[in-house]
C-alpha cells in the first residue's frame, strides 16, 4: 500500500435507519426541484458517453457568474476536482498547508497524493492567522471559507493577502459559500493563484448526484481539465445541475430559511448552556454544556443525529448540528434539553 | 503542474453531430432497459448523500458471481477504480508494465500517480509475452482482456502464469469481458495480487451514468475502498447499476448480437481488402487497405465515426470499429467501400 496511506480508514458510515439528520448540512428544504423536474422527464440516450469536460454544465455556471467556460474544471463531486488539484499541482513530498479546525478530508486528499500536510493554527475566533499560514512556505494551501466545523467566514482581506504572498496555488473551498455571500469566484482572473472550490450537496440540495466545481483562471483550470479523468461527471446529474442552476429562486429561498433559524437556534443553544460560534453557513459549531459523546449518543438514541467534533484539538467538546428549519430546529432543542437533564 | 503530467492534453472530444458512432464500443442495442425503467419510476431524495461505499451494488455484485460485498470497489467508472489501484499499491517514480498495444488511457493513469511506463510488446499475434511483461521488475501490472485496440482476450494461462511469477498487483482489465465468456473474476480469492476491472460502459449500456468497478480479494478490496473518494457514485447510477445487474437476459441478447455479427463483419472488412483481427469484444481492429487518415476521415463526412490507430506502433495503418447490428454494418460497409473507391 502506498507508503503516505498506510493510516487511511473508511470514512464516516453511521448506520441512519429514520433517524432526522442534523449531522451532514444538507439542505432542509429537500430535493432541488428544478433537478427533480428535469429527472422526471428527462430523455437521454444513458448508452452514450457524456460530454468529455461537461461543456453544457460549464456553460451555465460560465452565464451565471460572468466568467468564460474554460474558467471552470467540473467533477463528481468538489471531492473530485480538489483530487484534481492535487494531482495536477502538487509532486510527492509537497507541503499542503491546512488551517486547525478544518474540513477532515483536506488530510486525506494531501496524503492520497503523497504529500504532506502542515497544519496552520486558526486565531482563537477562528479567523485565518496570515502569517502562521504562510510560515511553512508550502507548495499548496487549502483552506474553505465559510470554514468547516467552525461555520464564519474568513475575512476577504487576509485571503486576498495570503493569495498575494503565497507562492503556490490558493484553494479557497467555498462549499458553503451561498450562505456567506462573500466569494471569491469572480475574482480568478485576478489572482494567478486562486482556485475556488464549489459543490451541489449544500444549498443546491444535490448530494446524492455528486456534482461540484473548481473556478480558476483560464491557464490553472486549463491544466487541472488537462488532469481530469475524461468525462467523469455522468449525464443525468449533469443534466440535473445545469437545470438547477437556472433556477437561483430555490437557491434565494435556501439561503433564506437560514438566514431567518441561525438567530433563533443560536439563542436555543446559548439557552441550554451551550457556547455557540458565529456562523456564516448553514451550520453552527457550539460547545457542549455536558461531555460531547454523550450529547451526541444521546441524540442518536433519541432519533437524531449531529456531528461530534469534540475529541478533536481547538474543538474540545464542541459538536455541530445544521441549522435546521423551525419544526426541525424545535425538535432538536427539546431533545438536546432532554439528553443535558438526563445526564447532569 | 506535476512533473510527470506536462505533457497532458486534453481527451479525444470529436464534434458529432448526428453520425453513427462506431468508434466508442458501447452497446448497439441502446439504453439498458432495466436501468431505464429503474430511473423512470426512481423516487430517492437526491439532497441526502449516496451510500459511502454503494453497498448495495456491492451486493447485487456479490450475488451475481457469488462473492462477498467486501469483494468489490466501485466507482464513477472504471476510470475511477483504476486511478484508485494506482493510488492504493503505487509510490512516486514507480514502474507500471503496460502491454503494446492496448487501452491509451493506462499510460495517463500511471503518469498522473508519479509513476513511470514500461511498456512490454504483445507477440506478433497480439497476445502476451509473459517473459517480456515479468521483465521490468514492476511494481504493477495493467493489461486489458480482451485487449483493446485489439480486440482478442489473452490466453488464460499467459495470465495465470503472470499472476503467479509477478511480484506485485496485476490489473486485469475486463472492460469488454461479457463479451469474451472468459473472466477471472471467480479467482480472486484464489490469487493475493489480482484486480479485475469491469464497467457498465459497454454490454451494459450505461457509459453515460459512469459505473465501473473492481474486483478482488478482501485484503486488497478493503485497502482500495479505505483509499477511494467515499460516496464518489451518485444515487441514480447506483441504483440503475443495481436494476441492470437483475437483467441478466439483456446482456445475453447484447452478446449474442455481437456473436451473430462479428463473423460477417469480418468477412466484409476482407471482402473489402482490410486485415481484420481475431476479435473476442465488440469490435474489430483491421488494417486498412488505404491510408488509415484518408479512410477515416472520408468516413467521417459520409457520417459514419470509427476510430484511427494508424498511426500508433504495432497498430500501423489500423483502424477499429463496434460491431454493430445487420443494418450499422451494413451502412459502415457500403461507406468504407464507397471511401476506398474514391480514393484509389
Amino acid at each position: 500500500m502506498r507508503s503516505t496511506t498506510r493510516h487511511f480508514r473508511r470514512y464516516y458510515n453511521p448506520s441512519v435507519g429514520d433517524a432526522i439528520r442534523m449531522d451532514t448540512n444538507t439542505n432542509v428544504l429537500g430535493s432541488n426541484p428544478a433537478a427533480a423536474k428535469f429527472l422526471s422527464s428527462a430523455e437521454m440516450n444513458m448508452n452514450d458517453y457524456p460530454n468529455t469536460y461537461s461543456d453544457g454544465l460549464r456553460d451555465a455556471l460560465a452565464e451565471l457568474y460572468g466568467l468564460e467556460r474554460e474558467n471552470f474544471v467540473v467533477g463528481a463531486g468538489s471531492d473530485e476536482t480538489l483530487d484534481i488539484a492535487f494531482k495536477t499541482f502538487t509532486e510527492w513530498g509537497d507541503n499542503a498547508v491546512v488551517p486547525v479546525p478544518s474540513y477532515s478530508l483536506y488530510d486525506y486528499f494531501v496524503s492520497m497524493n503523497g504529500g504532506k500536510v502542515y497544519t496552520a493554527d486558526l486565531t482563537d475566533d477562528y479567523q485565518l492567522d496570515v502569517d502562521a499560514v504562510l510560515k511553512p512556505s508550502a507548495k499548496i494551501m487549502i483552506m474553505p471559507s465559510p470554514n468547516n466545523p467552525t461555520g464564519n467566514a474568513f475575512r476577504q482581506k487576509d485571503i486576498e493577502e495570503i493569495l498575494e504572498r503565497a507562492d503556490g496555488p490558493v484553494i479557497v473551498d467555498e462549499a458553503y459559500g451561498e450562505y456567506s455571500g462573500a466569494s471569491m469566484i469572480k475574482r480568478v482572473n485576478e489572482f494567478d493563484n486562486l482556485i475556488v472550490m464549489r459543490t451541489f450537496s449544500k444549498a443546491y440540495a444535490m448530494a446524492g448526484l455528486r456534482v461540484g466545481y473548481a473556478v480558476a483562471n483560464l491557464n490553472v483550470a486549463d491544466m487541472m481539465n488537462c488532469v481530469k479523468i475524461p468525462y467523469s461527471l455522468n449525464m443525468l446529474s449533469e443534466g440535473a445541475a445545469i437545470a438547477a442552476v437556472k433556477d437561483q429562486e430555490f437557491i434565494r429561498r435556501s439561503v433564506d430559511l437560514v438566514d431567518r433559524n441561525r438567530g433563533p437556534l443560536s439563542d436555543g443553544l446559548r439557552r441550554l448552556g451551550f457556547t455557540p460560534f458565529p456562523s456564516d453557513a448553514n451550520f453552527i459549531l457550539a460547545r457542549s454544556p455536558i461531555d460531547h459523546a454523550v450529547l451526541t449518543e444521546g441524540l442518536r438514541k433519541k432519533g437524531v443525529l449531529i456531528r461530534d467534533f469534540g475529541s478533536k484539538r481547538r474543538t474540545e467538546n464542541c459538536v455541530r448540528t445544521t441549522i435546521g428549519s423551525e419544526e426541525l430546529n424545535k425538535i432538536l432543542l427539546e431533545r438536546t434539553e432532554e439528553v443535558i437533564s438526563e445526564n447532569q
